[in-house]
């Protein structure tokens, strides 16, 4: 049975004020103009909801996000965007142009594959005591490629002059590398394009700053 | 300028015989049919050649693959496949139902983004003398997960019964695990999908056993 184009009922987002994985989905659904359900996954909390048996059945990976979608469940958040960006109408969240997909595809999974993965939760608990000098190395090392990229495929955004799944990626992965005292300041391309996506209203209304799950001594 | 379906010259693989990413890329092309020219660069020899000041200008990341590919110069083999697959005749790699093609895209970042980043060789060097312990438990954990996944989704391949992208990159991270000694036959699905694909054309004849870098001793 297909439900892609009917639209029953509100997707249902399960995800974690911090995890830039999670806002990277809450992003793409701001800018689509999409109305979902947030069920919050408390990563910490209990030794960590996302290990549950009931959690495992939406992310066997037990990891956030898991999307509930037209009758799917989604784990993995780039498969979630580009299925939004297929099903739903709002603005292109991937150009039109082949080269330039292939770019914000580039782009979206240097951060998604090259950086993310590296600095995530379960993989620091393993590091143990160097965590943070673990998370830096990698985030440096990320955005030392990110950089010369983004100097050649960017305009106002990361491709061009249109927002993109890249840049859905990249303020996430920006707040991680503020949140391990990289100093952002080295990678002047990168942080021109994070301070213009910050002004942006499907960027603010997603901050971790302000979802239903944020900590109180958290809250902007 | 658009080449895109031009098509001037044929493209150009740099890759290492034994990268599971490059063998995405090669089964890729196989699968379209597309001719391509192969650059070695070789991982281990003078240090890693990946490292040298000319290669960091094709991938910045100092990882394989690069493709040159239509006047441009792409990383991150997940955005080539689907490069080729939006700009190049021959079977679809991504399925044309929208989530199908989820699903498809779910499998390869949970190996993309889930697995294969976390035992690659810049990982495992950093990691030094438990690096195969630690191979393991990622390539487990990962396993873990896209088992139950495959349960749903798989027909006679990965996603129903046409090979995608997902079958691309599962054929590689079980060549993987298999170096790393991890038992797949604890994955029932996964193991009856990998024996499946092994038979095909695309993926023998790309194998790391028989490419033009492949050292005399480990040639099949």
């Amino acid at each position: 049975m297909h439900l892609s184009f009917v639209f029953l009922a509100k997707p249902v987002l399960h995800g974690y004020f911090r995890s830039s994985c999670s806002w990277r989905v809450r992003i793409a659904f701001a800018l689509k103009g999409i109305e979902y359900d947030q069920v919050p996954v408390n990563l910490i909390k209990d030794g960590g909801q996302q290990l549950t048996e009931q959690y495992k059945k939406l992310n066997p990976m037990l990891q956030v996000p898991a999307v509930e979608i037209d009758g799917i469940t989604l784990c993995q958040s780039l498969a979630v965007i580009q299925y939004v960006d297929e099903t739903r109408p709002g603005p292109r969240l991937l150009p039109a142009d082949p080269q330039k997909r292939a770019q914000v595809r580039m782009i979206s999974d240097v951060i998604a594959s090259g950086i993310q993965p590296l600095q995530n939760l379960h993989v620091l608990q393993k590091i143990g005591a160097e965590k943070v000098q673990w998370a830096q190395h990698f985030i440096d090392r990320g955005f030392q490629a990110l950089e010369p990229i983004l100097k050649q495929t960017a305009g106002k955004y990361c491709v061009g002059d249109e927002i993109s799944m890249a840049d859905i990626c990249l303020v996430p992965q920006v707040y991680n590398a503020e949140r391990f005292k990289v100093d952002v300041g080295k990678y002047p391309t990168i942080n021109r394009l994070n301070q213009t996506l910050l002004e942006i209203e499907a960027f603010t209304v997603t901050n971790p700053s302000c979802q239903p799950d944020t900590p109180a001594d958290l809250r902007a």
